[in-house]
Order: C-alpha cells, then structure tokens, then sequence
C-alpha cells in the first residue's frame, strides 16, 4: 500500500508527519431516547434541562469571555447570539411545557423546540435571521450534549501530538486550542487568507487547507504526512514515503539550525550596508521573546492589544506600565510605540463604535483619535512618562493628509508642554513619526517627509488600499500581492523623499519579512526593518549574504516591470543565485 | 417679527421660498378603542385584522418592488423583514387568538402582541436582533393605520409646491416621491453624504440637513426660506427678508439663464484647446436628456441599472436591444458603455453574491466578470452588435492590474472572432479602455498606456482608495475630498502617461462635473469630459472663458501646496478672478 496522495492548498510551509485528530465540535449522534415519560419523572426530566441549560450557559459565557479576550468582540457576537437564545421567553419555557403537558423526555423537547425555532427563521426572507437557523440548531445540540453527558470534543483538552483534521476552524475553536500539540493542520475548506490559514502562519504550524472532498478520506487515527508548502497530504503513506519525509523534514530542521548562527549578528550587506532589524510585538511580554530572537529593537508596539483586554479604558498609570516594561526590557533599544489603532476589523466594547458599511474605509486609528481627544492624550502622557526609562519613538497610524498629523503632533506638543508644567520626567527628544499606509499619504512623502521625523510603512494596509483589496476576503484574496508593481513604486517613492530630507524609512507590515522581499528593500535602501520575531534569522542570512550594488541593479531591472507575476520569478532567480 | 434664523449644513445649492410639509411616515394617534367587545363582534373583528393585514402585506409588496427596482436589493431589506413578520406564525395568528379568547378589539390585540415581539428583540444581546424591535412597532404602526383607515402622508400624495421638512427621509419614503412639487428639503439629522444630500444634489433641489434641536422650530404650514449653500434657514420671514430673498433667488435664476447659452457651445478655452463633453448616463432614456443638455457624447453609460432591474440576467437580445438604442439615440457621437460594475453595494438577487465585511474592497466590477465569464461574453456579444449602430468605445471597470486587463481584453477578441465566426456585423474598430478608479492602475498608468486604447478616471472610487475612506459613512467622510494633493498627482500621472504614448484620458467621476475643477483639469490636459447632464452648462462656461496658459500656470502652483484646504483656495480664487 503507497498511500494516497491528496492535494490542497498550502498555506504555512513545513513538513510533519502524525496521527491524525479530526475535530467535529459536536458529536450529532444522539442516544435513543424515549417517547413518552411517566408523569412521575416530569420533575425529574425538568431538573435535567435545568442543569443542561445552566451547564451550556455556563460553557457559552466562557468561551465568550475567552474569545473577546483574544480575538475580540466582532467574532464573539455568534456566540452571544446563541447565548441568547438560551434565556429567550420562547425557548426553554416552551421546552418545559413540553415536557410537562406532552410527557416529553428532555432530549426530545428540546429537538422539538429547535427545530421549531430554526425552520422559523430558515423560511425568513431576511439573509441574516436565516442564518440564525444554525445558531439555535448548535444550541440545541449543546444542550443535548450535556443532558446526555457527553462533551464536545474541547481543542483543550488534546494530550498528545497530531495533526488537527477538521472540516474548517472557527476563531472560536481555536481560541481554546492546546497549541504545543498541534503538528500541523488539514482543513477541507478555506484559502490563503482564511483564519485556519492566518492562525497556522502566526504560530509556525504547517498547514494544508482546502482539501475539498478529498477530505473525506482522512479518518480519525489514520497516518498522515503533510507538505504546507506544496499542498501535498498522504494519508497512510508506505515505509519508504515515510523515511523519504522523515529525511526531508530532518532537512528543513538543519537548514532551521544552520540559521540559528544568524540570529544576533548585525545585518550587514557584503558591501557594508547597514540596517536596523527590529520586531513587531503586541504585549509587554514579546519583549523579551524578540531579544530572544536577535530584535535590535522593537519597530512595531502595537498597543491595542493593551485597550482589547480591557472592560473600560486603561488608566494613564496601567498603560505607563506597560510602556515602560517594554522599553525598560529592551534596555536602551529602541522602541516605537503606536498609538491606538482601532476601529477597523478591531472594536473596544467599551467605546461603543458605529457599525459600518465598509470598516476599513472608515472611522479608525487617528481618525478616532483626534475626534477623541482625551484618548489620545492619555496615551501620549503614559508615552512619554516611559520615554525617560529607555529609547521611545512614536508614531501615528492610518495618517491620509498632512492636516492630520499636523493636529496629532500639536497635540503632542502640548502633552510634553504640560508634562513640563508638572514637572514630570520625559525625553524630549522622541523622535515622532507616521505610518505610511494609505497611498495618498505615500504619494505626498515629499511634502511628509518635511515635517515628519521618521516614515514606518505598513505594506498590509497599504496594499489593501493600493489594489483596493480586502485581504481578509477570500474570494478577492488572491489578488492581495505586496510585490504588486504598483506598490513597490510607493514604497520607493517614500524611502527616497525620506532620504532626501536626512530623514529614515522604517517598514513593519507583512512584506519585510517575508525572504523573497529582502533583496528588494535592500536595493531600495530601507533602512529599518521590523517583523514577527520569527522571521528575523532568515532575513538577517539573506542580507549578510547579499550585495547592496547588485540589488540596486536588480531593482533597475523590477521597476521595468509591469506584473506581479514578473516581479516574484525576478526575485526568485535572484534568491537562487544568492544561495 | 423678523423671524428666527436656523443654521444646518447646506447640502445642494440654491435658494427656496415656500410653506413647509411636515412628512412623518406614521401617524402614531390611535383613536381611542374599546377594552372588550362583545362575543357577536369577534369574527367581525376577526375580519378587519384579517383586512388589515392584507393591505399592509401589499402595501409592503408595492414599496418593495419601487425600492428594489430604483435603490437596489440591499435598500429593500428592511421592508422585506418587516413583510416577513406578517408572514409570522407567532405574529398575527397570535393577535387572532386574543380577539377570540380575550375579546381584544383588533387594535388593540396588534399593539399587545407587537410589544411582546419588540421587547423580546430589544432585550437581545445581538444588536441586529435588537434593531428589529423598530420593525415590528413600524409594522404594527402600518397595521393599525389600516385598521382605522387612516393612511400615513404618502409622498406620492402631494399636490402642491412645499418645502418637504423631515427628522431624516429614508430611500424608502423618497423612492415614492412626487418630485415636481418639491421646492426643497429640510431634515433634522444627516451630513454631506446622507441619503437626503446626495438624492437632492441629484434632483438639483436644495436642501439643507443636519438641523438638530432647531429642527423642532418648523412646524407644518409655516413659511421657510432655505438656502442650500449657506445652510440657513428663515421661519417665518419678515417681509424685508422675503423680498430680498425674491431677488436673490431671481439673481439665481437669471445667473442660470445666462448659463444656458453655453448648451450647444463646443468647449473650447479662448486659446484653442478643445475638449469633448459628455454626459454620464445610467438607462437608455437618459441619452435623449444628454443631448438637450449638451453632452456631445456619452462618457459613461452605466449598464449595471439594466441587470438591476431583473429577476434574471438579461438575455444578449435584451441588452443589445438597450444599448443599440442608445447608440442609435446619439446618432453617431461616441458612447462609452462600461462593463458590468456590480457588486460593492450594488447587489443582483439572481447572482447571490457573498455577504463580505469591506463590499468596496471585494468580489465586484470586473473580479466578478473574470470569474463568472460567460456574463462578460454575453455582455460584450451584445455591445458589439450595437455597434454597427453608432460609435461604440468598450471600458472595463475597477481594474487594478496588468493581468486583469489582459484577461479581459483576450476575452473581447475571442468574442470578436466568433462574432466574425457567425457572420453577426459589428464594428471591428472599437475602441477599448479602462477606468482608472484602483490607485495601483494609476500609479502604474504608463504601462497600462502601452496596451490600452484609452482611460478614464473614476474619481468617485479613485479618491475613496486613495484616501481611504468611505463617503458614504458619515463619521469620516469630512475627508473625503477630491481635490487631495495625492488625488491631483495621480490624475496628472495618468493624463500625462496616456498623452506619452499618444492616447486619450476622460473622466467620469464627480471630481469633473465640479465647476471648481475645471481649471485644474484644463491645466492638465483632460482630453474626455463626462458629467451628470445637469452640470454641462456650467463647465463649459468656465471652459469657454478660461485660457489654457494661465489653467497651466495654475497647476504649476498647485502641484507645491500640501492640504487640501489650499488647493480649494486657490482654486476659488482663480475662479472669481474668472468672472
């Protein structure tokens, strides 16, 4: 037997091999159940949906609270939709009646009621009450689950290595996932941008999404290999294919460890060309995990994460805190901090935000901060007061006119003017700049670049605003390209009206770490590089072993040409040749 | 008594005198019911709800069709969902069983019921849930206006000249709205971009929005004075004030008197350069408008109002049928007929296109047209044969890359080749273009300008990329703003990358029919001008007087400046140095 080869899409590179978990996060398989009961057990069947409501409640109310917690309050709302339910006038009463005046068993009222419930909403014109139907139908299993004792299988609860098979991941399954056993990931559907696929990236997993009905052929237990970069699955692979990968993955761990020798050397091309790699984090611990990972700085603090764990807002005393753990443990690096970039696909409860049409186009990052005034000095104090603990710059996110930033930075002014009233400490030499990310703002660097003290551009907004892609949709996400020729203009075009003023360019989006892009931002001359800690040994390796003249040359050739297509098979020559 | 003077935001220009209809879509007066009716009474009761319900059920029907048909599935929803109610099997049955055993009277077993369905949906957690509790009472409200044969004001109705005063008027109140007798609009909440702004400005009936508290001063019958440029309003005018607003509004008229010997005018500035205007049109019966307003072309023959209009994609027969009579309407002047841009938030019911987070960066225009690619060929199959009619030229919308473009153009010539195939006529020298409404397609213009036989620029989206935001959304469209440094720098880039390669740029956006615009626009060369038929006087009066050396120098100025504000200035300054 040599296996069966499937092939999907491979979204996280990697090669693993394991037994497979395939997760449903419900069983639907229920017990059989009674008729009728007798009109003794009434109150004993009542006592049981009592407490499998309260248990599924319960269950609800945490897995709400976690997801809130760590991917915010828009992916929580089906999940307190369904809580809803729960304590609807109609629904567990209506159970009970059922029980009591129809003899029903517990199970069979609440199927019944369900069932009510979602043909109701199915046959409604309405889009979004239609989808509802499956809400009260996971409902309606959840509370059958706990009156028949079993759980769902909890993401948790997973003891030993495999590979996670599933039909797709919701944010809500893997909130909860025990991710230290989790080799790879297989999904049957999703793309390039969908969570299974973000998720797998950000932690370092291999994952092949996408299957489509090849799917159905990997079973619980079965052994399976996984190629993230190619797309490849072989479900019970021969002893030679497993020894093949066995050697292939035994590969990719040398070429992993050959880069360990990387990691705190300085970045510098073969013809001396210097730049500063630096990492993007989101909480005062990643700090340190950055150092860990040869960070000469942290390019990128982004501090929602600070407001989006929060019921209220963070004190200007809890954020001084957070700013000055960072900076004290970066220990003299520097540090740019953002300021508050929500709004958007990110919300704060407790700021009450407008739901809009087309949220990326809409009121976020400065745009609530200069309407919202007191948040934004707040913030700018709690800077400050860290900035005398180590090196702070700051920046502004999401700046499309230079009337913004001009407001942002009088009101930064105005903060340091009256932290000097207080007579509290600071540096007042922050250096203070702004994210290049809306191309009106790349466009107009010339006129920036006078004002400003620094450029960090943000290649995953700017991109989307560029190619007029949402890069969270899967059905456009395959237009999303950074190397799009278009966008490597802007970028150019930023870094030399930076230069040309004895200013610098920083970049913090998704284009600078990834391998193939290096050799392009150093022909451009980007002089700060900040990305996901992971990412910097390969990017150091590249640059130390490259030449500044011959990107150059390599850039005069890409400039030339008119596709994305052209511009990665350039770049991939180019890389070839290097190593 | 000299009258009370308000101040709102002055959304279409000019100046109206006249009495006020206070429009409030329900009448909530219910006159007085009994508490009981008698056991003989109940089936007669039984029969009005029953009455009722029918007329409201149809009524719903009729507004639906007119919203779908004129605003677009998505503006229809609301109504949908409260038809769906009607439908309820808890909802009106539930009225019926408390005339029967409480002996309700009708109205009264609405209003109980309604409550209860509202206040479930307002304790709700999910606020789309909650927002429905506002659909129920409005369907009890339209229930009970039946039941007492009292109908609400429908705008439909109206009979004589009035000044329309409203809290905020909903696509679904001025779908119906008999429009010859509406001097001017007057409401209490919007902005700039709210639905009553943009449809007066497309009425060309001034409006002023936005008047908070002070709305509560107008009363139905009082005599108004509004001004839609400066935002004031007048209640109760003395009469000095009433005769100096007469001659105002008279200056108005006569200023557009003057205009209209520009109609026929070709548009040529007083030293020789001579431009093309045309006209932006949406169905058929618009071109014969165009012409008596001047267009000397169609610029934008939007063909999305043809497939909106469906409950199925119309046959090739049909939409040849459409545009050969638009092209046979012009009589030889160049239509451009743009492919389908649906999608965003434009929606076709039969395509069920996916709900998507950020419609405006999504699957719509020319990504659904390459990917469902037999609505391309049928709509270019039927664009080609209209053209032995006239002079057609093709555009493809929203393209933002190379490869895009090239898709669509070899699908344009595979149609060609069969047309040839079947021996069907057509003209083998149509022209083909694109919009210019993605930054990246701008900013890459000089490529594109090699294989491209024209462009034209759609600043309404252009701008929107550019700078990010929405102008539909309220709480950020104060940035939008055509006359963006960065937006003036691409439009510049990409005239002059056409004129590079000896090829030709319109414009079809708003930007273009913006008087202030025109000298800009003289100065960079716009070959191609189309416009809302309505302001083609106007700009060719500016064109007519200006002269192209000094519009040159202007640019020259221009290009330096930073902000907005600026450019706005010393536009306006060069204007009134004009007249």
């Amino acid at each position: 037997m040599a296996g069966i080869t499937l092939r999907g899409t491979g979204v996280s590179e990697g090669i693993r091999l394991g037994k497979v978990l395939l997760y449903k996060p419900f069983d639907n398989q229920m017990r059989s159940v009674r008729e009728t009961i007798a009109a003794a057990e009434i109150n004993f069947e009542l006592g049981r949906l009592q407490l499998a409501k309260e248990k599924s409640y319960q269950e609800l109310a945490e897995l709400i609270e976690l997801t809130r917690r760590e991917l915010g309050k828009d992916k929580a709302a089906i999940l307190i939709a369904q809580q809803a339910f729960l304590n609807d006038p109609a629904f567990c009463p209506e159970m009970e009646k059922k029980i009591q005046q129809q003899r029903y068993p517990a199970e069979k009222a609440v199927n019944e009621v369900v069932e009510q419930f979602a043909s109701l909403f199915a046959g409604m014109n309405d889009e979004y009450l239609r989808e509802r139907a499956a809400d009260v139908r996971d409902v309606g299993k959840r509370l059958i689950s706990h009156l028949q004792g079993k759980k769902g299988l909890q993401l948790a609860d997973i003891q030993e290595e495999v590979i996670l098979a599933a039909e797709d991941l919701a944010p809500s399954d893997t909130v909860q996932l025990n991710k230290k056993y989790v080799l790879g990931f297989v999904t049957k559907t999703g793309g390039k941008t969908s969570h299974t696929a973000i998720l797998s990236r950000s932690l370092g997993i291999p994952a092949v999404v996408g299957l489509g009905e090849n799917f159905d052929q990997i079973t619980d237990g079965v052994f399976l290999i996984i190629d993230g970069g190619t797309g490849e699955c072989i479900v019970n692979p021969h002893e030679e294919i497993i020894k093949e990968y066995k050697a292939k993955r035994k590969r990719e761990e040398e070429a992993l460890c050959e880069l360990e020798q990387f990691t705190f050397k300085p970045a510098v091309t073969t013809d001396g060309f210097r730049v500063e790699i630096a990492a993007n984090i989101g909480t005062p611990a990643e700090a340190k995990t950055a150092l860990e990972h040869g960070a000469e700085g942290i390019g990128l603090y982004r501090t929602e994460f600070l407001f989006m764990n929060e019921t209220q807002m963070p004190s200007e005393e809890k954020q001084f805190q957070a700013y000055k753990e960072v900076v004290s443990t970066m220990g003299g690096k520097p540090v740019i901090i953002r300021t508050l970039d929500i709004g958007g696909d990110k919300e704060l409860p407790y700021l009450s935000l407008p739901k809009e049409m087309n949220p990326f186009l809409g009121y976020r990052a400065i745009r609530l901060s200069l309407d919202r005034k007191e948040l934004l000095i707040t913030q700018l104090r709690a800077i400050l007061r860290a900035s005398s603990y180590g090196k702070v710059k700051i920046m502004f996110p999401m700046i499309s006119s230079l009337e913004e930033w001009r407001q942002a930075k009088a009101i930064f002014e105005e903060v340091k003017n009256q932290l000097a009233k207080e007579g509290i400490l600071f540096d007042s030499s922050v250096e203070v700049g702004i994210m290049v990310e809306v191309p009106s703002t790349a466009i107009l660097a010339d006129q920036f670049a006078k004002e400003v003290d620094f450029f960090s551009i943000g290649t995953n907004d700017l991109v989307q605003y560029t190619l007029a892609v949402d890069r969270m949709n899967e059905k456009v996400g395959y237009l999303y390209d950074h190397f799009h020729p278009a966008v490597i203009r802007l970028v150019k075009q930023v870094i030399e009206a930076s230069h040309q003023e004895g200013k610098w360019t920083g970049m913090c989006g998704g284009m600078v770490g990834d391998p193939l892009a290096a050799p392009l931002l150093i022909g451009l001359g980007l002089d700060e590089w900040s990305m996901v800690a992971g990412a910097i040994k390969k990017v150091k390796q590249i640059i130390i072993q490259s030449k500044r003249e011959e990107c150059e040359k390599l850039i005069e050739g890409i400039l030339e040409l008119g596709t994305t297509g052209e511009v990665r098979q350039r770049l991939e020559e180019f890389l070839k040749g290097l190593f």
